[in-house]
């Protein structure tokens, strides 16, 4: 039977990105996309709880012959909408993005596009996010939708082990200049805020968040080094999310814990 | 010095578990609240970056002499103003919560009040969030209380291992039923989706997300198993989202990633 492939994005479904990932894969098994209608961007984990939500059937990618919805909620609500309402069964693979910016290293937990990966491999379907380093609109998607098609392939052709997902991120590169890709772990980074404060015309203050990404690891192992050195990062990802390191820290420490 | 202790919850400023939280610890250094000025549950780790964030000093714990801010956004929106426009440092620890409800298990993707212990932690700063396993609006906090101060006292006594977060869930039990705390690791639990299609009065469908948890997970070590049992449960969060194991998975199964 042909496999189905539910494909999503946070960036909407009339990003870009998201028709570069459906042309890359479509003819792998049935494609349908449910995905946001507007841009969902650093929604995270969010979900839709306190309002309804909208589920619409749009004829966006008729031309390539693929059914297509969108929703009113976040990338989570677009995975818990596909499964239960659009397709009434587990899809054999979910695919996320193509994103509009990278979400390597710690941009995986603010990542609209890895959360909604995330919630399809909670549900036990095995998922990838992928993202491009490059944030312009009209970004050149080549290399980021043959390393989604090379990845899309191998987890059709076998199992995979249980919860999979992968965090894939592709370097802003000519072809020329693409290495390959490598599997990695997350670099051990974060965003240093600095609020830029305003006065509106009222003169209440406001803020917006701007910040600097700050890579603290110098590990050569990390999806910034890999990225950075002109290759495709793969970063397989957890949604168990114990430290066993510190539980072990812990029971050690306090033994009245027990 | 004394200790700067920063408080945040996803429920808003105004909620119950806040106000337990800041009674329970206040005397252990100065406390500040920075909360979301509306309920914020299931925000996960959103961010805003599309609008503006107002932040504005309120005067809602002057009673018991605790600095407090509310701000627009979200959980996450709330601990980043916190450091880098309200205390201009770190805090030396971050409480979040407690929580009107369990965030045990899986419920720690989905949970604002997590992600923004989760934001602290990925800052460096030791960090805990608490919740309470009863989502009533009038809920008896004193265990939690308890709990959060015992944790509290801890963090403050002695350093913490890098990323420190901890996810403490309380049951819902009468106090001579309480068992003390564990801990445990994450049950691989999941929600099932069941969303209610309705027709609006123009006649067009919309949904509420509705839900099962469902526990898979049998085992004895688990946060749900030690809540059953009448424990308050402690599990220690990663930021490294990594998944070692599949990594060596994938580094064996194709060799051409590398």
């Amino acid at each position: 039977m042909e496999p189905v492939i539910l494909i999503t994005n946070d960036d909407g479904v009339t990003a870009p990105g998201i028709r570069n990932l459906i042309e890359a894969v479509k003819d792998l098994g049935k494609v349908v996309v449910v995905a946001p209608d507007s841009p969902q961007s650093g929604m995270g984990h969010a979900i839709t709880i306190g309002k309804p939500l909208r589920l619409d059937a749009v004829d966006i990618f008729e031309d390539i012959g693929v059914e297509a919805y969108q929703c009113s909620g976040t990338p989570v609500d677009c995975v818990k909408l596909a499964h239960d309402v659009v397709l009434h069964r587990k899809p054999d693979i979910c695919l996320s993005g193509i994103n509009h910016g990278s979400n390597a290293s710690i941009n995986v937990i603010y990542s609209g596009t890895m959360s909604a990966a995330m919630e399809a491999a909670v549900e036990g379907i095995p998922s990838a996010g992928f993202s491009l380093c490059d944030f312009n609109f009209d970004a050149d998607f080549s290399i980021a939708s043959k390393v989604a098609r090379e990845v899309a392939e191998r987890m059709l052709r076998e199992e995979m082990p249980e919860h999979f997902l992968l965090n894939v991120n592709i370097p802003k590169v000519k072809a020329k200049d693409f290495k390959g890709i490598r599997i990695c772990r997350q670099a051990d980074a974060k965003w240093a805020e600095n609020f830029d404060k305003r006065k509106d015309p009222r003169g209440r203050d406001y803020y917006w968040m701007t910040g600097k990404f700050v890579n603290r690891d110098k590990g050569e192992d990390t999806d910034i080094e890999a990225l950075n050195s002109g290759y495709a990062s793969i970063v397989p990802v957890r949604v168990d999310f114990t430290d066993s390191n510190v539980k072990k820290w812990l029971e050690k420490k306090y033994p009245d814990f027990n």
